[in-house]
């Protein structure tokens, strides 16, 4: 097994061969997805044997997650070719400025260097990371699961051809064979080895991380999010966002947990929820919600009584904790105090209401009329995502290209002094 | 004494009533402008208690630093004037998509929040500061130093003053009375209070703040700037270059620490750096530089033998760190090794060597023919600047407006769901 520190380090070296065109680039990634398609057989073995050894210690859902098929490569092999296809971050001026003595500023978006992502089972974040780094210029350091590491492995063997087929070193992406909690926390300690640590997975991982890395550390992923129901909510509309929201994926950080309702809805709107989150389901053979009510909602409603936690408990389950608020400007507030600062909806006509809401809620993703699950790189047209900040500095929301680079500032003159 | 804990809440408790207009922040910061000129008796009055104080304790240097004049209260009152006149950073639609189900997502600048400076002993940061963050559309926690504590609460009377006379509530910007290691030790851990932490001011601080604060906090200013003096260079625009980013200001963070020469210049070039450095300015009585010279440049002229980590020493005095390079490359490298990340410069007529140099020297600013002493905000066209970032994620260079807004994406559709 080859040392942490050392792929660290041929990671780093390798980087100046990136300092690519383009097209030089974009020939690399669509090598990749060649070679994502040609090895295919040898990337579904791998895949059977972590999933065999999985299949006692998993739960039906991580394996779904954990399991590749012919079609989920060649869904693979296409998101190569999408980020191919996306605009250069690289180069662009952000900003020119020329100065009355003649100097001239350029504001330039230049990758950050070497990125690095620690994630749990899905081995398609493999081929993700990879091709957004490099799609970005970043050299990048892939740390995954155990679960995963026969078919990550496998996917990154794919890779490293496809570079090599470009004319780049496979360095390039450098893989960590130790999926020991000590590779982790060499990578965390990486300083001046790693310029971007984005931790992708559960909120353990995501604490240890943020809390124990010395190399500069994204945060990522927790999601309490609200869905607010104005009183000039269409109920109809609201109805179908929150089961989506809530439902079609209870598992992830863009699900909703927690609903408010405006008081002058909350007679006629509470009712209908309840019958379509619970009695609906059941009806329809699907798990009903177990709806956590405070005490206003409750006396409109039945369901379970919401204790003290419920409204700053990321469920990722079948829960639902809601509240009546007096107004959108108490919405706001309670959305200030108990918001990981993911993604919030407002469900409202009124423009007023909307403006005021997305004016001042302090999140990454404030919608409109809109289910709080679109929060995802590939829903927002970013090709795929290398993770999900909830912090303010450097990136927020669905990180893409644009947030895998940095800037510089080159300035040119003719002999100018001060 | 006010206590620290409740001016960082009631600075956070005041924000929603920045959610201003453009006009409105303008109308203020026009106001604080009128308030420094009528209260600049009862400001020099309090500098001239803190000169007199500090006196015993600091040097000429720190002193001129500390003293506050007619016309220095005039310049900063115009400063603020000069930052409303910049465009408004909030709400700029840094990039809209339209999604083929409806939805149309925009990526929307916004303040952070609430931004802190620790500062030490310039009391126009002060001002700078605190416009700067309104101007952005966030509230700032204001932490100086202690030689500079009434002068300070003077600048800070008067922008209160400004606030009131606009309709803003004083509170917006905080001001910590307690000058005490504990009130800066408080400010980096008042998580959910605080938003960004800019340390300004000597390395000791600095280390602090990024080694212990919780709080988001941005490495600044410090600076290992290299001159790099190619081959191809103009050398009377090097003689003037070097001479400047060296000697106008030593103190600074963007002065020239070490200087590289290509091995075809060193020959005809160090002689002449020598007299101009050296000899010139002993018969000019100036402060001679004192030349810490690699193997190779004390071969062709005299100078102190460079030590071991004279290429790795802030000087911030008249001394200078000398050696000679094979070529371009080995200056790219000998930078990656041992700057900061905060102002290097070539040196050079060759268009190609200068690409080569902007493209894979990996620092906050890099020039073509230029001074390091540039790097600053003020001479880039912001206004004035809250520090120097020589960090990558978030902001780079001097932080001007745009430095402290982040953005979220404000999402609206009409009922879609996932």
């Amino acid at each position: 097994m080859k040392a942490t520190h050392d792929i660290l380090i041929e990671t780093k070296r390798a980087l100046p061969a990136l300092a690519a065109s383009g097209e030089k680039k974009n020939a690399a990634l669509k090598a990749i997805a060649s070679r994502l398609i040609d090895e295919k057989d040898v990337i579904l073995q791998a895949n059977a044997l972590d999933v065999e050894a999985a299949k006692e210690r998993l739960g039906d859902v991580m394996i779904d997650r954990l399991t590749l098929t012919e079609a989920r490569i060649e869904g693979m092999s296409q998101g190569v070719l999408d980020v191919a296809a996306l605009a250069d971050p690289e180069g662009r001026v952000l900003r020119r400025i020329e100065r009355p003595n003649g100097i001239v500023i350029e504001k330039t978006s230049v990758p950050l260097g070497v990125v690095s992502i620690i994630y749990e089972s899905r081995p398609n974040v493999t081929s993700d990371a990879a091709v957004l780094a490099l799609k970005s210029g970043n050299a990048v350091v892939l740390r995954g699961g155990r679960e995963a590491f026969r078919s990550n492995q496998a996917i990154v063997n794919a890779i490293h051809h496809g570079l090599e087929d470009a004319g780049l070193p496979p360095e390039l992406v450098g893989f960590i064979e130790d999926t020991d909690h000590r590779s982790a926390d060499e990578i965390m300690n990486a300083v001046g080895l790693v310029d971007m640590l984005i931790p992708r997975g559960g909120a353990g991982l995501i604490r240890r991380c943020v809390e124990n890395a010395l190399v500069p550390c994204i945060h990522t992923g927790t999601g309490i999010c609200h869905v607010y129901v104005d009183a000039a909510a269409d109920q109809e509309k609201a109805l179908n966002i929150i089961e989506n929201a809530k439902t079609s994926r209870p598992s992830v950080c863009n699900a909703e947990e927690a609903l408010l309702v405006h008081k002058d809805a909350a007679e006629s709107f509470l009712p209908k929820l309840k019958e379509r989150l619970v009695d609906q389901r059941v009806d329809r053979g699907l798990v009903p919600v177990e709806l956590r009510l405070d005490k206003r909602a409750a006396a409109i409603i039945d369901g379970t009584p919401a204790g003290e936690l419920d409204f700053d408990t990321e469920f990722l389950d079948y829960i639902l904790a809601v509240a009546v608020v007096d107004d959108v400007d108490a919405a706001i507030e309670h959305i200030g105090l108990h918001s990981t600062g993911h993604s919030e909806s407002i469900i409202t006509e009124d423009p007023e209401a909307a403006a005021k809401f997305t004016s001042l809620v302090d999140s990454a993703a404030v919608y409109v009329n809109v289910s709080t699950r679109f929060t995802d790189g590939g829903e927002f047209g970013l090709g795929c995502e290398m993770g999900i900040s909830t912090q303010k500095l450097h990136a927020r929301g669905p990180m893409g290209l644009e947030e895998l680079n940095t800037y510089k500032y080159i300035i040119r003159g003719d002999g100018q002094i001060r």
